[in-house]
């Protein structure tokens, strides 16, 4: 999509995928870690997610602005997906090559990074038992990617410096944690990485299929609006 | 008002109204989403406010992020109104017929919007029952609105960029939501909306005329601040 | 101090003094309206005082954000103060009639603020009952004006936008709030204001005086470290 | 490592050291003050942690705001350790001598921060009680660190302007909180200050050794991946 696109073509493959892999570790790090936080130190429910919410909000937005001039900050097959299509015409998207080694990077950073927070807060690596799909959390990761994936498209369409969206996704996510009914997972690799722990943000098995499917159509929607929106609009830096 | 002007008269009339109703639909559906979820996971009616507020501090300054360059991101019907009365003189404000479906747009977003939340939150669209109209929400809706207005038009005038004024209006309705008494709708498209509700951020339709009354008040309050404020300042872009 | 000089000087000093007046009133009325709020929706006395903190830090921002370009949205004597003092030997402070205005106009909208916040709340404006001076506030209230007006200083030496001052300003009395003991007032205007609400954020009349004082020896404070720290410094606007 | 290179070369030394102390002295003010606060206002665990990292976030991004001009506002022996032999190649980077002298200015003035909080709070300067130090928090303390140092060092690498930086490292250490069960200390100066209270943010002197030791093999780890990911990658300023 062309997130400092100069930069990243001077990226090696291999760099900008142990970029992919550190990045999505660390973002789900954050979100498995301080939930464990928040479920041993808060006893209202709600008082644990805003605390989970706000740790993610700001630990998304430093990771993107952080490693964006490597890889663009993907973190979400989604995204690598929808660069890869957006980016076909004029060959600025990963290729498809690119894109299979982005999504392999997302999932295994995605799985570590929640063996990772398990082992700083002494809790076992287990298969989650949270189940959490239901018709009403379907259309909830329906939105929640469908906003993601617009959000990102519409901003890099419109030229925004990376310190802008860096901050607008960590945002976006802050508050679709709370506006969606799924908590907003809204990343097929961190809904795969959050089956490795059995605590306040994981997710059993069996819920996955349905989130990423639904994960898949809102990316698909986003698209579908972004052309409507976004075409004639042009990129103008620092507008 | 000229948010992104040279961009937005590129913008068709048709795409402006997609872009006003897909963002005021995403607003109510974060405010009453965002207060569906904190109604049922916190007890304690202040930090369900606080929840509520911070997500949508958060998702209106993405919105308006996100949407400017489309159609201004007004979202708000005094908004639009006040940008087709400040620019008749010079000719850059909305049109009366523009004006018309920015409005239409709006609050048929904002229903949208509250049913959508309902949907993902699997809770029953129907006619809120919590009345709000008193003589010290009146009041509070008259500064909320004031405010929010003057806003609006001082960082226009003084020509702050757009990630600037979306993060502003985003901090300020976080604030409003506190420090006035009817938690600052500010807005009548998302009153409007937030009649098909009933849960937390329900308004009883009753309550809406007064309501929509004390917005009106305060936008004409707040043109006439402007006008004394900030008639002599002249754009300076980045200043 | 010069935040924008060059649209200050263009501004008459009655359109200044309506723009402190009205910051100033807006400001009390975020603290005390926010205060209210937190008072009667929640029970822990740190989550009101969270709630208060958030509000304060978002609605403060905002105020300097829209008046700077105006009156340069000091809203605080002892900021007015070291102004005129910085800017004596060339030129660019506040001459001594303005600073008077200044702090007429500051005093009496800080007193206004409370009384709109007691309305918009349907509380009977009354003189606060909360003894607040200690020997440990007083000394907090030196840390915290001192740390207050030396930020002041140093952003405008150094050149900041507006935008990134307005920002740090409020994020700095949001974080004061809670590692003074006096909940960091930091402002002779404001609290004299907060006399007149006997609600959270009121302060008892015998309170105002050590208060004051600390402010000012605060600042005092604040004016020494900045002429060690800063006096080489030059503006480099946007580094 | 060239936060404002330029002008800090035009610091002497002694008013970088000052810089210096007083930051950390601020710095630790923030977190054992609003440790203090949280702790005698809230009753939730949970709570009292989310008053303490809003505090830190914003806090600690004022701080490195205001006196990156002066010093480069390292406030941590880690990150002027890795500015020293980052820097050593193109004479950048800090000297021996002076980087001798940055880390007892960083801690004194951390030791100083502790009592100046006890002081404000009227809590006695006591040798802390808490330990703190367990092999979950000792890899916490790695991850933390590592992040922290990593994040400095790519945001300086691409040449990400002061404010950027400010707020990503004050973001980052708000998340830290919660992600980490150590809660992030992250800084052996701020480690040794926090022995000098028995309050909230204490930790027990026999702590202190580990958790030191895990820092700096954070930092460690951390010049490792940024010279594996930010090899190629040069500054442009304002990207």
């Amino acid at each position: 999509m062309t997130l400092d696109a100069p930069t990243v073509t001077r990226s090696a493959l291999w760099r900008r995928a142990i970029a992919e892999f550190l990045g999505t570790a660390l973002l789900v790090a954050i979100v498995v870690g301080s939930g464990i936080a928040a479920e041993r130190l808060s006893t209202d429910p709600g008082l644990q997610l805003l605390e989970n919410a706000i740790a993610t909000a700001l630990g998304l937005g430093v990771l993107i602005l952080l490693l964006a001039p490597v890889s663009e900050a993907h973190f979400n097959p989604v995204v690598s997906l929808a660069d890869a299509i957006l980016g076909r015409k004029d060959r600025t998207g990963l290729t498809a090559p690119a894109l299979v080694i982005y999504v392999i990077a997302q999932i295994a950073g995605a799985s570590a990074g929640a063996v990772l927070a398990n082992a700083m807060f002494a809790a076992p690596t287990a298969i989650s038992t949270t189940a959490r799909a239901t018709p009403a959390t379907f259309l909830a990761e329906i939105v929640a990617t469908g906003g993601l994936v617009l959000l990102i498209i519409g901003l890099t369409r419109t030229g925004r410096s990376v310190p802008v969206i860096a901050t607008a996704v960590g945002s976006y996510i802050g508050a679709a944690y709370w506006f969606t009914s799924s908590t907003s997972f809204a990343n097929p690799a961190v809904t795969i990485g959050r089956i490795f722990t059995d605590t306040f943000a994981g997710i059993a098995p069996a819920s996955v299929i349905p989130f990423v499917g639904a994960q898949v159509i809102g990316a698909a929607v986003a698209l579908g609006l972004a052309s409507v929106l976004f075409s004639g609009i042009t990129a103008k830096q620092g507008e």
